[in-house]
């Protein structure tokens, strides 16, 4: 017996005017103030860099964080997939960058589609990427801005060498349907290196290897319209780099726990963002003295990059999560969390944990446990995978 | 400006009929012949060992799976969450345990709701808990089947004495509007002891605490209906141990990539059960000789419990994750699947992974990589957490 259902999305976990102690849990909270900060600084850091700023929508999901960041200066977002592009275009975005390779016809076509409303460029790092994304150019009679993705040290896709990289460059532009629009030299593994000096090293080589690229293609008469990569954790380096003109961090919009294990040249902890993501969640049991129990497990928050980190609350710490439960060794906190008190936790890392929840809970004037709802949002391109 | 738009859920990767390359990536795909073997077998192993099966749903999310369970024998399934038990009344499951605590009002108000047209029993390991169960089984004129959580060795939630469980035991008896159902005794981490010896150490001690309250509780003239627990790692022991009568496994449906790191008596890795859950993935790079990118990353597969696994791809490995990326160390593969390639990977940890998607996309005639889509269905009950 195969009853079908329609897939239905959850209804949010508040409404507007609640008070913070109102909301169901566990749920998605985002510190609408200390969101704003974050956005109005990064702006301001581009700005005075010079440089263009792409935040990366795969990080939030949401138009509503793409218009916001739009509104202060931004020139468009950075996706990672077509469903995720095609989300931001439904929500009035309208340049658009997908960062990524994008495989098989089906996919091609929508890009090639969504190009007749939005302008939305790609990426590629394989010969045969040009007559595939061109024949779908073609058929859906549009031009498709696209640009070549190098390993800059970062051991995923991208070319290896500057030869291939002016290979694939004279291709593109070799395609009546396609535009050839620049680099894209993103180094994700240093986003997280924990020493400031390891992360300057490795975007400094990344930099070297940028630069060669866009000269030997400027030699061939192939000017680079964008030169993009950077993310949060090493912005600063290829904002300063001549080289880079257009930034995609994404992260900085949330401050993760993970980003705030980064060090900074004089060893602190970084915090130039403020966190501003959080998992509300419910103490649901209090089994002994030195553990409390609470509701968000692992289809709450990703722990891919370690457990959330409990949120004004000294001494906690999650010291295991399974599906539906985190429990947390209270053993050092003072004032112990009792059975149905609400906590809030820092997610590990803001990506994973935002594509688990279905809305967004704003939160105006959130300081400690206080605050009020503001606004729900839909998480809008969760679950765009393809 | 902050304008909003209603959360849609994803559309399907695929439509019935569509052959296993025709699916768009990454899906999650079912392959419906080893899930029935999986199904069948287990529902035959709990009726030879005369215990009752009660499957967890918190592991497919899904009313489809549920049914087809209860179709073989099981008296209904247990759930997590309030919000998933609404999900599996919706879709037509009329028995149902919450094998967890319930925190709060408006989730104990809906519980009691539930009640009106199904069976919805719910676990305490608080005191406090009875009145706020029976508050809310008074406002919706119901009486709730209400179990003791006992912590039988998993460190979680639960009481930690015969002395407390009874006390929670008569609390229950007490209340005109609850119904004492028995024991909920769980042993969560013992599921992944990777030793068969320690598993079955761990279980036995499981036993004895249980089978110490139950004795005590039967000496205070009060029966247990449900003395439930066990999961697909040792569900025999507690199936051999005419205490436990209901088993409450969920995994084994699917049967993930972590409980096959598990060992048997005799040193082999735990084959009992078949792997029928995958992600479909498609090689979007082939950046140098001994890489594979895949476009399935942390978005698409939980690591929670490791990374996914390559199926029917000799000696490749997953090296790394990001968000919407999979690298696949392919040095040691004959056969190096090319660029455009779709791939399989068995997840590490079937739950998390099935609550990214949703939609399952159910294969018949899946071996090795061919196979059709005979089914779409929902993952129902995805974002269920409250």
């Amino acid at each position: 017996m195969l009853v079908k259902m329609e897939k239905r999305a959850m209804q949010p976990p508040a409404r507007e005017g609640f008070y913070l102690d109102e909301i169901d849990t566990p749920a998605l909270v985002v510190d609408l103030d200390a969101m704003e900060v974050n956005l109005d600084l990064m702006a301001r850091k581009a700005r005075s860099a010079n440089v263009r700023l792409r935040p990366h929508a795969k990080m939030h999901k949401s138009p509503w964080i793409g218009r916001e960041q739009i509104s202060r200066g931004a020139i468009g977002v950075c996706c990672q997939k077509v469903s995720e592009a095609e989300v931001m275009v439904t929500g009035g975005i309208k340049d658009i960058l997908i960062s990524n390779q994008v495989v098989g016809t089906v996919k091609l076509d929508r890009l090639a589609i969504l190009n007749r409303e939005a302008k939305v460029a790609v990426c590629i790092d394989h010969a045969d990427a040009v007559g595939e994304i061109s024949a779908s150019a073609k058929r859906a009679d549009v031009v498709i801005n696209t640009l070549v993705e190098i390993d800059v040290g970062a051991g995923r896709c991208g070319t290896k060498s500057p030869k291939k990289t002016l290979e694939l460059a004279q291709a593109i532009a070799n395609e009546p349907t396609l535009k050839f629009g620049g680099i894209q030299a993103y180094h994700g593994a240093a986003q997280h290196f924990r020493a400031h000096d390891e992360r300057q090293a490795a975007i400094m080589n990344a930099i070297a290897i940028t630069n060669e690229s866009v000269s030997i293609l400027a030699s061939a008469g192939l000017d680079c319209d964008t030169v993009g990569g950077a993310g949060t954790g090493t912005f600063e380096f290829e904002a300063a780099s001549h080289v880079y003109n257009e930034l995609q961090c994404g992260s900085y919009a949330f401050m993760d726990a993970d980003y705030a294990r980064n060090k900074q040249k004089d060893g602190t902890p970084y915090n130039t963002f403020h966190h501003a993501l959080f998992i509300l969640t419910t103490v649901m049991s209090r089994p002994d003295k030195t553990t409390a129990v609470v509701d968000a497990g692992h289809k709450a928050a990703s722990v891919d990059s370690g457990f959330p980190r409990p949120w004004h609350l000294p001494g906690a710490q999650i010291q295991g999560m399974s599906d539906d439960h985190g429990v947390i060794d209270i053993t050092r906190v003072i004032d112990k969390p009792a059975r149905g008190q609400k906590l809030l936790l820092v997610p590990g890392h803001c990506d994973p944990t935002v594509n688990l929840h279905d809305w967004y809970v704003g939160v105006r004037g959130l300081h400690g446990m206080n605050g009020f709802v503001e606004a729900i949002h839909p998480v809008a391109a969760r679950g765009a995978y393809f």
